[in-house]
Parts: C-alpha cells; sequence; structure tokens
C-alpha cells in the first residue's frame, strides 16, 4: 500500500477501504505519512466527499490512534455534549450543572478551541482559582461524587485528530463535512460516555453557512454514532446572532449563572431546555422531551441547578461564591455605549461582526497557546426584532484601560456594521431549524 | 498575505493574483511556504484548475526561481522541442541532429524522467563514452561549433519546479492541466530558444488519455508562449501503441540510427517530419511545412543527418562509430521471442503494457537517482492492423542472463495481453490528431 495511490483513489472519487484509512492515519501517526500527502488526501476529500462507511472507518481509525476513557465505573448513563461553535455559545456551563442536577451524569472534555472568544475551559478558568487541568482519575471521582465535571483533554486522547486538525487548519481544510463528522465523533466516542447530544450551528456566526450542510453533517455524526453504539442525537440551530447576550469569557460565565437563576436571555434558556430534555431522556431520565423540559425547567427556577455550578466550581477548585456574587467576576476597566444611529427595528445582527469585535478586544486566540482575556467584550442589548430609539445603547463594549483608541474605533464601527435597521416590525428569528438521530430514529 | 488564505481562495475556485502566485512560489522556494500547504494548494488547482494568466503568471514564478540561459551570443533562431512522453518515444535523438543538419541550431535540454524507459539522457548515454553533463558555457560552444547539443538540465534552471515536480509526484496531482503547463514551459522559457515545438501525447501509453485534454494542454502552452515571447507550436499525438518498433534504452539509439539512415519505422519518421518541418519553419528555415518536410526527408535520405548525430556523439566524447556499426551498443544475454497464439489482425497493441514490460526488466527507473539498464527492452514485430499468422513472432524480450524465470513469464504475460486480435482486416490508426499553436496563430 502507497499513500500516493490511496490520495488518487481518492482523488478519482473512490472509496478508501477500512484497511487503506486505518494505514493513512497509523502511518500518519507514526510519521510514516508526512504531512504533504495527509493534506493533499484532506483536500481531495474535501471535494469528492467520504461515503457514511468511510467516516465511520476514519472515525475509529482516530479513536484508536490513543487512550480511550471507560466510564463504565460510574453508574448510570452518561451524557456528553457538544456545540460547533457560535458566538456567545455559553449552553456548557448551562447545561452541565443542569443536567447533572437532574441525576444524569455529565462527563465533560472540553478544548480551547481557536476563535473569537475562547474554549469552554477558557470560560470556565475565568472563575477566580478554577482548575480545569484533571487526570481521567480525578474527573471520574469528580462526576461519582458531585454527578459533574467539565475538564481539559488529556493530550492522550485521539492524537491523529489533534494532528489532523493543525493540518487542516493551515490547508484550508477544515469546512469538509466528513472530517468535521470524523473530528468531533472521535473525540466524543473516545471520551467514553453513553449518549452524546451535538448542537449543530448554522449560519453567519457558524463554520457551515448553509441549512442543507447542518443537516448533512447532523445525519453523517449520527450515523457515525449509532456505528459506534453510542446514542447520538443533534440540533440544528440558528447562528445568525449571537446566542444570549453577552459575548466574552466572564461575561459569558455571568450570562449562565443568570440563566441558571432562571433569569437568562430566552434564546439561550431555550436552547438548553432543548439540548438538555434529550440529553435526559437519552439517559431515560424523563419519559420524553416534553417530560424532561418540564424537569429542567423546574430544577433551573428552584435554584437546584445553580446549586450544582457552585459545587461543579468548589470541586475544581474554584470561588463557587460567583454564583451569588458576579462581581466577583474579572471585569474590564471601562465600559463604552454603542448608541444606535437611526430609529427603527433589528432585521440582522451580524454574529460574525460581534465575535470579531470581542476578538479585537482580546477575548480570543488565533494560535494555540494564546493567552485570552477574561474579562473583555461585548454586551449586545439589542436582538433581532426589537425595536431601537434613535440614541439608545444597542451594546456595550468591555475594555481594558489598555485599549487604544483605534481598536475600540474598530469595535464600533464592527458593532454598528453588524447592526441592520429596518422601519417596519420583524419577527423574532427561528433558533431551531430541525433534529436528527437518537430521538428520531 | 497567509499561505492559507490563498489556498482557500484557490480552493472556491478564485483566480490567484501574480504577486500571490510569485509569493507562494518564492515562499516553497525558501522554505517559508511548507510542503503540506503546496501540496494542499496542488490538489486544490487539480480539482479547480487555473486560468491561462493564473497558468502564466505561475510559469514566470517558477521560472523567476533560478537562473536563465541566453542564448543570443549563438547567432540565429534556436528552437527546443519537447515531448510530455510515451512509451518507445526516441524523436529527440532523431529530430535534434535532423533539425541541426537542416541549418536550425538545436540547444537542447533533457531530463532522466521517471517512467517505462530512461529519458533522452539515459538512452544517449547508452553510447560508449558519451557525456551529458555539461556546463551552460559548454552548451553555448557546442551549439556554435556543430549547430547541436542535449545536454542534462543544470541544477540552477527553474528550481521551484524540481521542488514541484517531487512533490505533485507524491501527492497525486501530477495529471493537472495547468500544472503540467507551467511545468513544461517553464523549463522552456528558462532555456532560453526562440522557438519552442511540443508533442502532446494521448493515449493509453500517454500520460493524458483524452484527445480534448491534450488539445487543452496544447492551447494553454501555447497561449503561454506566445506572453512569453516564444514561438510555440504544439502537435497532439497519438499514443495508443508504441512509437516505431523498439523500447528500451539503447534498443531506442538504435531505432533513431536507423530513422536517421531513412530506415526506420514509418510512424516514428512521420512524427519526425511533421515536427521538424515546424522546427525548421518557425526559424525561417522554410518557406511553409510542405517545404520543411521536403529539406528534411531529402537530408534523412542523403545521409547528412546520421553524420550530424555522429559529429554530436563525437562532440559530447561518445563513440561516434555506432552510427556505422550497431553492434558496438550495449546488447542483453538473452533474446526471447514471443508468438502469436492465434492468428489474425492486430487491433490494439497497448503502449501501456510494452511500457511496463521493458520497465519490468530493467530499462525504467521508478525513483530519482536509480540506475537504468541501457541492454534491456523489447522489440515490437508487429503493430496495430498488421495480419499475424499462429506461431508468428509478435515481439521480441531483450533481456539480461540474470532476469528470472518469473519475471520473464510476467513479461511475456504483458506482451500477450498487449496484443488484440480480431479476425477481419483493421486499418493504421491516425498517428496525429492536430495542431495548435504558431503555425496555426
Amino acid at each position: 500500500m502507497r499513500a500516493g495511490d490511496l490520495i488518487f483513489k481518492k482523488r478519482r472519487g473512490e472509496t478508501l477501504t477500512k484497511n487503506e484509512v486505518d494505514y493513512l492515519i497509523t502511518g500518519y501517526v507514526k510519521g510514516n505519512v508526512p504531512d504533504y500527502q495527509m493534506s493533499a488526501l484532506l483536500m481531495a476529500i474535501f471535494f469528492q466527499g467520504m461515503t457514511d462507511e468511510e467516516t465511520l472507518n476514519l472515525t475509529n481509525a482516530l479513536v484508536n490512534s490513543g487512550e480511550t476513557i471507560d466510564l463504565s465505573n460510574i453508574p448510570g448513563f452518561k451524557v456528553d455534549k457538544h456545540s460547533t461553535g457560535g458566538v456567545g455559545d455559553t449552553t456548557t456551563l448551562v447545561l452541565a450543572p443542569l443536567v447533572a442536577a437532574a441525576g444524569v451524569p455529565v462527563a465533560k472534555l472540553s478544548g480551547r478551541s481557536l476563535g473569537y472568544t475562547g474554549g469552554t475551559l477558557d470560560k470556565l478558568e475565568s472563575i477566580p482559582g478554577l482548575k480545569t487541568e484533571m487526570t481521567v482519575g480525578e474527573l471520574m471521582a469528580a462526576v461519582k461524587k458531585i454527578g459533574v465535571a467539565v475538564a481539559g483533554q488529556t493530550g492522550k486522547l485521539v492524537p491523529a485528530d489533534k494532528m489532523l486538525y493543525a493540518l487542516r487548519d493551515v490547508t484550508a481544510t477544515v469546512d469538509s463535512i466528513p472530517l468535521i463528522a470524523a473530528s468531533i465523533m472521535s473525540k466524543k466516542i473516545a471520551a467514553g460516555t453513553d449518549g452524546i447530544v451535538l448542537d449543530v450551528k448554522i449560519g453567519d456566526g457558524a463554520f457551515l453557512k448553509r441549512q442543507e450542510e447542518g443537516f448533512t453533517l447532523a445525519r453523517l455524526m449520527t450515523a457515525v454514532g449509532r456505528a459506534a453504539g453510542r446514542r447520538t442525537a443533534v440540533a440544528i440551530t440558528k447562528m445568525e446572532q449571537p446566542l444570549g447576550r453577552k459575548v466574552g469569557n466572564a461575561l459569558e460565565v455571568e450570562e449562565a449563572i443568570l440563566t441558571l437563576r432562571g433569569e437568562g436571555p430566552p434564546d439561550l434558556e431555550e436552547l438548553c431546555l432543548t439540548l438538555g430534555s434529550r440529553m435526559l431522556t437519552m439517559a431515560g431520565a424523563a419519559k420524553n422531551i416534553d417530560r424532561g423540559r418540564a424537569v429542567l425547567a423546574r430544577i433551573l427556577r428552584s435554584g437546584e441547578a445553580l446549586q450544582k455550578f457552585a459545587e461543579l466550581i468548589e470541586n475544581q477548585k474554584g470561588d463557587g461564591r460567583v454564583t451569588e456574587d458576579l462581581s466577583l467576576l474579572p471585569r474590564a476597566e471601562r465600559i463604552i455605549a454603542v448608541r444606535a444611529v437611526n430609529e427603527g427595528f433589528i432585521c440582522r445582527l451580524k454574529a460574525e461582526n460581534i465575535g470579531r469585535a470581542a476578538a479585537l478586544l482580546g477575548a480570543g486566540r488565533w494560535k494555540k497557546g494564546d493567552p485570552v482575556d477574561p474579562a473583555v467584550g461585548i454586551t449586545v442589548n439589542k436582538k433581532i426584532g426589537d425595536q431601537v430609539e434613535k440614541g439608545e445603547t444597542v451594546a456595550l463594549i468591555h475594555a481594558r484601560d489598555t485599549a487604544s483608541a483605534g481598536i475600540i474605533a474598530e469595535v464600533e464601527e464592527l458593532i454598528m456594521s453588524a447592526c441592520v435597521f429596518v422601519e417596519t416590525p420583524v419577527g423574532k428569528p427561528v433558533l431551531i431549524c430541525g433534529y436528527v438521530g437518537w430521538e428520531n430514529d
């Protein structure tokens, strides 16, 4: 078997066998298949796609490249949740304690993704003292003890995915649906939970722009999950405008706490109930989605979910008092209001612009290892459908004292150009486009 | 400018600007653009293609990556010739002395290509004593003195093409028409001749299988040549069966000598007259193609072309007596006849099989630096359209004493399966499909 022949085979649009995929991934990890052959293969996959079976074989090859976590010592049906990422997506911080408070163990491995804001780990670490570095043993002990843990991925899980992702990032081969599916599912399968709930974002602020791409990815991940013996459900959700009102690291922790108090923005709460109810029914903790939603809504109002978040924080060496006192979170020195220069109804609030504005302030990360600023970001006061008077505050910029006037002007410009006004009333946009997977099997 | 963004741009099917192409090629040569980005770009180019202007910009970037040869000190209109390569393609060995004998200076840089047999340099070097390593000064002195030289490419010409070709070879991106065009034309332009005649092979034994691909490549190379100020003419010719009767290194030298004596196989002579007459008219040494053909046919018959070949050989330190005494060429110890097991007319004689058979015997090279065996190869006694009796010799295998019975059996099997017989008479196949370029401008 020669890598060049396999690239040619894929380039012609043929299907690689399990052995061929194993040869390529094993060889890549060992250094026998060099980067330059793998990147050519990835580009060929971008153009020619992969069958469901090929994607499954790729996923399994990635899983087999490293260690896997065995959660069977933890009683009950364990669930995990993953989002393909959007602007202001704080759902994990709400869902992990919420679902755990309903009695379903949540063992969540998160990343420090590249993007407009940090990943879930960065957001959590904006809580004073909180640690996310855990061994697998510590993770399991935490889930056994309080039912929930959110930890960094260990270097030993899916090393081939880490290598492939780094390569895709610099070779314009990130947005290939089978490659995305294999990357996500390999991490979820290696992490060892029984059920997986996925949130595939589509739209302006997401990776995938078109709805059918979201459904294709959802269908493919569900097929892979099923073949791997995991209950898998996917919601396809809109990311046209930022989710909730806050974009930033500590700002999103603040928003998660508000939501866990039952005081969160409606879209974020709705998404958490949607995904959470699937996690509950999947685990057998609720008979159906409606019952699951009702349970979760009650737990939000009762304060049990907030209490579970405080437990999670304390258990990971953080200061749990933040759940009662938001002023303990890092704050930027300057808050600058962005005011409407016109009146009207907001018909667009481009998520990507808001994300880029937060990144300019320092909330994001462009390359691995870069620090993120926990305090900075954007608060969006008005969303699509809202009526705005001239001079009214549309958004707040949370900036450092050290931010230059040029940066602030650029951030303001990004926010202004994110908002599109019309004279006639505009409806609230659809948040959830559809579902694929376990519940619908 | 970032390489990843440019890969993405090309992947989307957009056109790279001159600056962008220069950035990529300069960066690649300097090591700032790594192999893995270049191979992803090449695969994206395979799928998305390049415009004529992009291909020209790529060609120029390749030319500018190294030195170029200035032939202006040699009086007259200098011509070069290049073939995209086929099985038994001995035209250069005939054309270089033939055209030079007609008074048009030929400065030919050749390669040691990978393939079923060696490249032109390997074939020439099967002549005892002959050297092809020359400095540019030696090449020019040779052309000034006797009107012709065939030399190895210096390492300083188009280094970016050498790097790119090595990468394409292992990443299944060789057969991209704009990449082929830029690679060929960059070498021809850097070599400094005023005119370029190209032979684009199509069919079973060629790189390009379909006629329209041949015309596309021809049209593109002509456009690039014209933009670079070189007269460029292309013949698109068939490579369904081997050209001439001999496939191997010394065997093809033998066939070239026979052709220069006016005793060569009709298809090889026809192709040499076709390409040579274009070289003559391009250089102003003949008024039109028909006059050019007449001049060349006369020179073949008169022995002047053979005499020029002897001069070339002697001038490059070889034993010129081979032109009179073929037994001075290396010979394989064993000659094995392959006999027809049926009778009928040959309707196919798959060039690729014959090429693979020659390669199995040791005539070819699979990786750079491998030696080629000058003596081994195949003689094809029957060609498409020929009638064959049962038991008649179809081909001869020229093998070493050391060749195993298994190899010989495999070679026989390849030759047998190359020949397809039918009961009814078959016409001789078309050799030349068409012309593109200077003459037709």
